[in-house]
């Protein structure tokens, strides 16, 4: 098997999760790293024997055949067209971009290369979500009617973080707007999205919510509901359920530990795993292999770019319907 | 204890489930039984040594001291009004009217004859749910955030049913809104609903909805979303989560057994209890005995009649609101 | 349909238990009550319209078509004799006598009068408990192989009731040695009891054990064990598994309740119901009338009188057991 | 960091598991591999980039610092005599011998050598019986009083295999033994084995018994259960309960995935995961972890030679009782 050689935009917390699942993987090495802080870069490129170098020598690097974009969200889209028309693969953090125009027509720049670009929308590698994705498929629950996606952080970001982040539903409701075109197989038409800062009225203040519930309209009839809390101190709670004209399937959190205790007190039993790294650890690993796979193959990659530009005009549009207190059209789909 | 002297109007199914409760009650006695049916009425009479007669003949007998109405809709208001301006003590099946215009009205001529008047919000009475709201008045999960409601059907009505009914949201969903009130302790103030007749055209043929997600503001920040379908072919799916600034509450559906079977294809476990008639027995006996126990001790009952009208204004408000897709103002309540 | 006229002896805890059930069933009326403490008698028998009257004298009257036996243990046999000489039908409390000769002479005599004498083994009659027999019987799981029995109880006995009891094996076991027997379809051959006093050493020094386990081993190969504690503060804990050639089979706890929390600390449900008199209020419905149908058709009753015995010869051989420390044959056993 | 360099001798299935442990350890590195098929043994080396050698020249080497065996169990105890002393630290898989006075004289040797000798009870380092033992410790349920351990494989061994095991006490239940006795904190002294051979025929033609259960007695009244089959058709199930004086501790199956299915036939989920390479492998790379900080650090090893010797004379016990139907006492343990 040839060995992929790949270079690591980005050396923070994530950056460090895709520099573990390169090296793990028998058919890709870590070759370079960067980031806007040398150090990190030179801490995470001598864990795993690759170099420290800048964003632009390892794309100009010819013996370079893919990066994994790790970096701030505003870089995403240039880095996108500058690792394609250098003619690498690209595997990219989401989302593509905050703006939603900014990511189309970074998708017509790098579409114009030919160049497989894959969005990490991580979830859709959780093997529990995957067997709920593939028993639907199957008709195990025959025609799908409601799906309901609960997704809620252990502990709302620091304020700073929230004034950049393009507002919850472009940073953290994107990934369950994903989800939902992934499961239902198509982007829907029409959305309705409440929101609320009653977790912290800081972010309320940043202009911000920290607590939502968006509503997704098919043209067909379908309903997808999704519940956003920046806040849930038993842990990161991660569910899903989908009904169908003949059951429901639902896939529920992944939990610490196995362990119970009854008491005269009563039953305790253990919470969910903390948060992403615990929970979606595996999922980081199969996204990585699903690329490393589909690029070795030059099949079509999982996620595309234009999945991440639909799940961005999703979110474009649930930010517009929170502010105006309306259903209103999702705009800019890539179909 | 002195006996409470009870007159029941309807013998259909739930008037029957309210005879086996009045007679089953040790400080309760079911005299008479009314039926637009004079052989449905009949019957149920001689099952529990009741006389069989009229509804005016019940309300103009003196010594009938309570009534329970559990005829069809339509009548519920003109019965209420004469009840209470007859002197007794009323127990009314919900909605109390589909005319929000209406139930303002009686309650206006009810509230005036200083006569308890009841509503049957029966879930209220739900051991599961009661548990809840008693947990967190109690205060264990610190201030309330997001309240979430799943109720689904096993299968839906007749269409003929579907076309007097009301709509889903005066008919089906009005016990979530009476819920939502309940367990969050007031009346929300906006409402964003969402609905759709996917699990049968006929349904949406006659102008209804038989799948619906609803979004309740309320000024304070606060969100309540309701899911509901008319058909979960694995039984009746009543299920309530309650997030808060320390921790999640949630109930379950009540399976038909605790019995579980683990072969070579998976794990099979039982289904939730079939309808209501099986999941809220319990809560029917119990509703009852707070009645009769109210009416003894001169005490307001626990669900009034303002808890109906206000149930109802938020029922109005969001037909209004599938109708125009928008958020609207929820109109009518009584503080 | 016929009134069954029932006289019941014994109007302890347990007496007010069946007298409810009795005076529940349509068919079936209580009509005297009789116990040593002539208060406790005569208020049961004022509760429910019957008559106080003594053993002797409810079972010379002719009119008197059945009697419930719930006196203590050391007069089942005679009574069951008496009663059933008279021309009574009888259901008797379990165990049929502590020693396992007089519950043989008993049988011997009794079954000469061709009554029918039913045991009042009520975990049969848990509707868990029967779905899993059910299941089992329709060859859901294949051949049997291994039963397993959880039963404990909240809290132990005053240990004047221990010295009187019979033993755990006599007095608490029976319960699951009758279920084994069902469940399995016959009594074993061999058993291998091992018991000691943990929980409280007081009951060690009445010569009894509080805490067992006991191997049940069938001629055919198939093995049955059985663990009783007289503690669990959690609640009564009673579950069953069975393995079979093609899977398993389990009957989990009855919960007080569906809720659950979550918070930083963990995840709380309900605990198990806590003791008998609510895990098997619906088994004792049923068992009774179970009794009332069979006395009423003619048919045999579900548990015999030969079950009782079967279950005290498995207790004595327990008993005899735990003190040699070895395996035993279980002598006496009725096929 | 120190770079401890390990032979491993065997490269069958667990040689497999073992190899990959210790090349993903960042203190550990495999430098040699053995096997009687030579083929085994340098296709495992090559994988690793290890050396093929023989179990003599492995041994002889002195640059070689641990060795890790996991070769057939006639030859453990020679190899463990060898390895220390010949001066290297060893991690032996269990079981230490198949006869108590061989694995008895192997502790000698190897004890007078001083090295550190770990043995492969695997199960104690699974994070979920690892929680529930500290739980225990930490006095969560009080006074300890009952443990039960379910131990089912999916599927029996070949008979082949199973004339060698030395029976499915020592071969295992062993793990078991091992787990009751750590998670109770010492030996039992007397031990009664049931046993039969239903679920294959051949198997008790063979000498052996395929279902099995033992309660072991300790000296204070404390009992422990153990049940094992050798065939549990859903999958590998693997849990344990405690009970003690304030409560219960239990430890349930890892499920294949969180997702459930509820439709008109049931509500299905997923099974145990299948086999020991499934549910162990993280206490495989823990195990391994904590044998490389012994080693590194000069610190005891958490199981001991003697944890092994103790295992084995319950087993041989187990056999004897399993044999003369009786209890036995446990003997040549080592306190």
């Amino acid at each position: 098997m040839n060995m992929l050689k790949v270079g690591l935009l980005g050396a923070g917390r994530i950056g460090n999760v895709h520099a573990k699942a390169i090296s793990a993987h028998s058919g890709s090495r870590l070759v370079a790293v960067s980031d806007v802080n040398a150090e990190a870069a030179g801490k995470l490129a001598a864990q795993y024997g690759a170099e420290a170098r800048s964003n632009d020598a390892i794309i100009a690097d010819k013996s370079v055949e893919a990066v994994l974009i790790a970096t701030s969200t505003n870089t995403h889209s240039d880095l996108i067209e500058a690792a394609t028309k250098a003619g690498k693969a690209v595997l990219c953090e989401k989302p593509v971009d905050l703006s939603l125009a900014r990511a189309q027509a970074c998708l017509k720049a790098a579409g114009a290369t030919g160049r497989p670009v894959m969005i990490g929308f991580n979830r859709r590698f959780d093997p529990n979500f995957a067997a709920l994705k593939a028993a639907a498929d199957r008709g195990e629950i025959g025609k799908l009617e409601l799906l309901s996606i609960t997704s809620f952080d252990p502990a709302p970001p620091p304020v700073s973080y929230v004034k950049v982040s393009g507002g919850l539903f472009r940073d953290m409701m994107i990934h369950d707007f994903d989800m939902a075109c992934w499961i239902m197989g198509s982007t829907p038409d029409q959305v309705t999205a409440i929101g609320s800062s009653i977790v912290d009225p800081e972010i309320g203040a940043a202009g911000d919510v920290d607590t939502a519930v968006v509503t997704l309209s098919y043209a067909d009839g379908r309903i997808a509901v999704i519940k956003n809390s920046r806040r849930a101190v038993y842990g990161y709670d991660q569910r899903v359920e989908l009904l169908g004209s003949e059951g429901l399937l639902a896939v529920g959190n992944v939990l610490e530990s196995t362990v119970s205790k009854a008491t005269a007190a009563g039953v305790v039993s253990a919470k969910p795993e903390l948060f992403f790294l615990e929970r979606y650890m595996r999922a980081y690993s199969a996204e990585w292999a699903s690329f490393v796979e589909a690029v070795g193959k030059g099949t079509a990659v999982p996620v595309t770019l234009e999945d991440g530009v639909n799940a961005l005009a999703v979110a474009e549009a649930a930010t517009r319907s929170a502010k105006s207190r309306s259903t209103v059209a999702i705009a800019g789909v890539i179909s």
